[in-house]
């Protein structure tokens, strides 16, 4: 079998261990010389490989590749983007396979969540539709969870610690407060549609009156009535109240709390936050002292809580991805497959690209307490052992090290232009 | 000397460390029973004094005291409460005779900021002005870091190590998402009245081009037009522009950003949140995408993420007091004092809570980047020893295991109530 190139890149949003992944495709890859020449990394995602913007890893040291393990974020870049189907936009798939027949690319290995789990089953099918051989694996990465047939998706396990974390810390400074000033806190975490990351806030609640005392999913449209309810009968009880919310919980008309209507002074609608929307409720209806946390990007970065388990099994999907193209697998994505909650065991399995894309995982209805604001002992089992472990990443002066690649582009060959 | 028993409470708002402090005055206590019978502490600050709420600390296991150096927030309830003088409430210090002398409390610990520095210098002058024998100590405390004369508050190092860290990944994040995303990350954090907080986000920009891009400090009136530029600029330059700003940054009226007029759709003033306000500033006249985020309480609370350094000089302040009391001090706060910046060297002084009481210390102007928008070599020498090495809690289960008190009262003695 003959050389060839690999291509790697990283799309959608980025998260804490992705680059663990990368770190896993890498170091795979390096492993495999006789099958895989260089690997080119897509600078910013699919966008890298249309425009010829390819990084040369190849330049990156052994240390360097080491520390994307501990490193957040994408280090080569990541896109939002979506390709269209070959019908629709076949110049697009063209391109793909001159570039990748310019630079000898015989392998392409796509990070992503759903819609890049459909751009990489889209791009498998150049060998079967336009004749260029490819093999084409999908590796799995999403905060959102929501990607079908794995047990769970790299990146989620680390929210999903953070927001556990952050929520008990904060619990716990405003119990103290509570009897002279605030008496609601509350955290907003991402999840537009699924409420995954705000049900994992629910592990910091370990016994009867621990925080957080109400989780606000987006599969439960707001009662208005029950929920001041709620909170004011935790404010009885426990002295306080604390909330997890979900960026994408939805009022009884099913429009977005956050878009319900907070203008600033030039009557613009203010995007974004539905925290505030959430305190100013509470403030009106039951007048509590309040304070409220939007922990956006720094949920999603927060590598130095990342999760043990998390930052492994981003690892090893990186490796089985590039193993699986070693041993002439194709168009599937490795997939982790659970087989005990406690202790957690798991193995790497594979899906079919064709199986995957487009088809979003959401929270089983048996994960949700009966009165909507809690999760439930199934829902507990099922994500305590995603948030397992510290893999601390090294410091120096104070702050985590980081790594920054060279990203040293490639040559280019061509001499024409593609427009995104 | 006859043996006494102490009183101990923590007020104004908590931070990671004050347990720290609280472990140090009782680890220390303990070991001077020849002078020292029980601890008390007050159930929610010099409130649990006033309504006899005291809590037995002799109830509560060496496990658990020493538990508390990792654990944030108040173990014993804080407060927001200012006492009055004696000459303007002369009944609130007569309570405090008489629930002191009920419980022979002959020792008076207070662990705050500059508010409750106050309250002790104000019940320091019990012995003097109304002739109840009484040792009292201040203990400094506060994310502020606005009390004079120590080197910096317990506190505040932990809160500088979160925010610097948060920046730097968020910064990560923002960088690998620019190309077709987020262009503008932007950082709320505490600092109503004085930037140190913020400040300390510059420690992540280590080089030229490194996030954050842009402190918003309340020193510094927000120039609109001068901001945008700035933003812009560093977009163009790196494709990115990540921002720190202070949650009492102020416009060039001497008004609050935060309070610039948001309004929820019933007409409502939103309060809090300067974040949004700059987003939508940088949506309006640049047209830039963003995100942003609202540390609130997340970063006086990461105790998962403190400072050893932090977590070392607020145990010492804690084992300072008590050893002061020892030694016959009185009306006194220990301090840091820093000998010299690299390495960090540092030693415990003193200072006449006299002297304390309603002082604030501010930012030195020479602290702040001439444009305005960032920091000095010289703060930043400041800074950074206090941000140094890693103290993390113990983990169980993923989560870090902060401890929860017995907090068993103190039978009352008294028969009479008082009314706060």
């Amino acid at each position: 079998m003959a050389v060839k190139n690999a291509f790697y890149a990283q799309s959608g949003g980025v998260t804490a261990v992705i680059n663990a992944t990368a770190c896993g495709v890498l170091e795979t890859a390096r492993l495999h010389a006789d099958k895989i020449g260089k690997v080119y990394a897509g600078r910013n995602g699919i966008i890298g490989a249309l425009t010829e913007d390819l990084i040369d890893t190849s330049h990156e040291s052994v240390e360097a590749i080491t520390a994307l393990r501990h490193t957040p974020a994408g280090a080569f870049g990541s896109c939002r983007y979506k390709l269209k189907s070959i019908e629709e936009n076949r110049a697009q798939y063209e391109r793909l396979i001159e570039v990748f027949a310019a630079h000898n690319i015989g392998y392409f290995f796509y990070n992503g969540g759903g819609d890049s789990q459909d751009t990489a089953h889209k791009v498998s099918q150049l060998s079967e539709k336009m004749g260029y051989p490819l093999t084409c694996i999908g590796i799995p990465k999403t905060v959102d969870n929501d990607l079908p047939f794995t047990d769970n998706c790299p990146g989620f396990g680390s929210v999903a610690k953070y927001v556990a974390v952050s929520i008990r810390e904060a619990g716990f400074d405003v119990a103290s407060m509570a009897l002279t000033s605030t008496k609601v806190f509350i955290l907003e975490v991402m999840g537009r549609h699924a409420g995954w990351i705000a049900a994992a806030g629910g592990l910091a609640a370990e016994q009867a009156g621990d925080p957080p005392h109400l989780i606000l999913l987006p599969e439960i449209a707001l009662d208005q009535e029950k929920f001041l309810a709620k909170v004011q009968e935790s404010v009885n009880n426990y002295g306080y109240c604390a909330i997890v919310v979900s960026e994408g919980v939805k009022n009884s008309a099913g429009k977005f709390l956050a878009d319900a209507g907070l203008k600033d002074a030039f009557g613009h609608t203010q995007l974004g936050g539905v925290a505030p929307v959430i305190a100013n409720l509470i403030k009106s209806k039951l007048g509590l002292k309040y304070h409220w946390a939007v922990a956006d990007y720094l949920q999603r970065a927060a590598r130095h809580i990342a999760s043990r388990v998390d930052v492994e099994q981003a690892y090893a999907l990186g490796k089985a991805a590039v193993e699986f193209a070693m041993s002439g697998k194709n168009a599937v994505m490795p997939i982790v497959i659970r087989t005990n909650d406690s202790p957690y065991q798991w193995h790497i399995g594979e899906v079919k690209l064709a199986e995957v894309a487009n088809v979003e995982k959401t929270m089983p209805a048996d994960f949700i307490s009966e009165d909507g604001f809690g999760i439930t002992d199934k829902c507990r089992r099922y994500l305590l052992p995603l948030i397992q472990g510290e893999d601390y990443p090294p410091y120096k002066n104070g702050l985590p090290q980081y790594v920054k690649l060279k990203n040293i582009g490639v040559p280019k060959k061509l001499h024409t232009q593609f427009k995104i």
